[in-house]
């Protein structure tokens, strides 16, 4: 199965609101996007990103009383295919959206940045060449790996990995939170909680914060801010939602137990940037860098970027569709520019 | 009327994408943000921005099967009230949505930056102080100023200041249109409306193209476009939808009737900047600088700037929602940053 007789004018590897977002911006500008979709790959790595692994999307405007996340991706998904976008599945390209389309959808394994036009690799055979490719393949939250955790983080049970996204979610109002982590980011989301929560306690594994000194000092100023020092998450309990966490002191190896109603994983992310084995510019974390940070163009051109693999900072279902947006918009130019019709 | 006992943590200037989309973000951060929504003082320059003026929006990742532009902006309003958004009004601070609200919206007319809090003055007497503002006033198109033409505009009836937004309705594929201007983003926007219509005239005041020469000579030799040198539009003729622009030779004054189903203004946009008064860094264009293009950070610490005011490029609803998210939450750690709760 190959297309390489017919090289692309765009191809779109990701799906989530910054891939359908290029793929509905470029198949209305008549490239007639192609979009590796990507396959589930794991629990927490799936097709449509990470908004699959939430339940109530409150702050994607458009939608006052909030959408479910997987509703709100196949939203993303119809409207890209309502124009002339066409993704990558099991049994070759698909332009129309069908029953079961999702289960088969294929992601691109590698590709090959040294010649032009770009040979891109799919993980089932579907190989092809492409003028010009967004790269939009998000990050994944890092979690501890518990079984409860993630069942918890999928059914809306109060286990989350982003605070700004879910903490103001009438669930954890005046209630016990947790944050897990001990760097920025951690002391950032654990701020913000106590706007929201009775209490907050930060869970870190070390007897110090990585955070900067101005940051963890607020911190440790905030009445409603508890730090657990040396402290490990061993379980997530609860049923339907969470109700406490089982902790192992990092130290002495003592089991403790905290009750709480809402538990927020702070220990980073890692952006799906490996199958581009060092061929784009990347950052120290392994977001791709863009050349002009206004811009989506990357190290390499004719390669634009978009989305959370390029963003280690917002992070959002918003920020991720503009980025999309953009990123479709300097292809098409960058094409027009190089007279590829 | 005045609030001036009452510092505000985060104030947002304006109602398009962007400052709908801040207010949500910093309504769900307990922010509690107060919005000059801004009043129409012209047909062309109204709250909730470019998007008033326009029927259906395809483009805007959540809907596809498009939606209107005035219901899509009364949805992001909604979704901002539904938490703790703040608006101005004629009669004051209104907290709820309700019938007739629209019409009583009011604007900032002044705001000063020399001293902290910042001061700013309403439309008709709402003042306020605010630790933090957000810009997102918008950017205005340009139009030549005819009756015939703003009505058409905004009754759908096949005449746009925005070829990206409007080139792939069905109305103008395989149609003859025609772009007004002769700089680079009119050579670019006939460009791109080649891919749909059957012919594309650039009608432009002069004997030459502003645009760069390479883009002008790759759009001399585009065989569907044709430029009619030294002319202006006089008057844009049809009832219900477009038919034909009248012309008038800006060297021999001659008159002369070309028949067309669309008509694309590229004549320039003016960035709502003039209230600033010159205490924020602006561009040539008048565009706010920001002092981090990743961010929203602007020339005055605590002053942060999203939407069109900022973005000559791609001015599109979701690339504004995307940079007022990212406003409210720059604006949010920043307060955080300075202690203020």
């Amino acid at each position: 199965m190959s297309a390489s007789n017919n090289i692309e004018k765009v191809v779109i590897i990701g799906s989530g609101p910054a891939g359908w977002t290029a793929a509905l911006y470029a198949a209305r500008a008549n490239l007639s996007p192609l979009v590796y979709p990507g396959r589930a790959v794991s629990k927490d790595l799936v097709p449509g990103g990470q908004l699959m692994l939430t339940t109530d999307v409150e702050n994607y405007p458009g939608f006052p009383e909030g959408i479910n996340g997987q509703e709100m991706m196949d939203l993303f998904f119809k409207q890209a295919m309502r124009f002339d976008t066409r993704v990558v599945t099991n049994d070759g390209v698909a332009t129309e959206v069908s029953a079961g389309l999702y289960s088969q959808f294929q992601g691109a394994h590698s590709i090959d940045l040294s010649k032009r036009p770009f040979a891109i690799k799919g993980d089932d055979g579907y190989d092809c060449l492409a003028h010009s490719v967004i790269v939009s393949t998000g990050a994944k939250a890092n979690w501890l790996g518990l079984e409860n955790e993630l069942r918890l983080a999928q059914s809306g049970g109060g286990v989350s990995a982003c605070a700004v996204c879910d903490g103001a979610l009438p669930v954890f109002r005046d209630k016990v939170l947790a944050v897990v982590g001990g760097g920025d980011s951690a002391v950032e989301e654990a701020t913000y909680l106590t706007k929201f929560a009775s209490k907050v306690y930060m869970i870190h594994r070390r007897d110090k914060l990585r955070a900067s000194k101005i940051m963890a000092d607020r911190a440790l100023e905030n009445p409603k801010l508890e730090v657990l020092w040396n402290k490990g998450v061993v379980d997530v309990l609860g049923d339907e939602s969470i109700t406490a966490v089982k902790l192992k002191d990092t130290v002495t190896g003592e089991e403790s137990t905290v009750e709480l109603s809402g538990l927020f994983l702070a220990i980073g992310h890692t952006p799906a940037s490996d199958f581009l084995n060092g061929q784009l510019e990347l950052d120290a974390k392994k977001y791709i860098k863009l050349a002009d940070p206004y811009r989506s163009t990357t190290s390499v051109e004719g390669i634009f970027a978009a989305g959370d693999c390029v963003d280690s900072v917002y992070r959002q279902a918003v920020t991720a569709a503009g980025m999309g947006c953009k990123a479709a918009i300097d292809a098409e130019r960058w094409l027009a520019d190089q007279g590829i019709e």
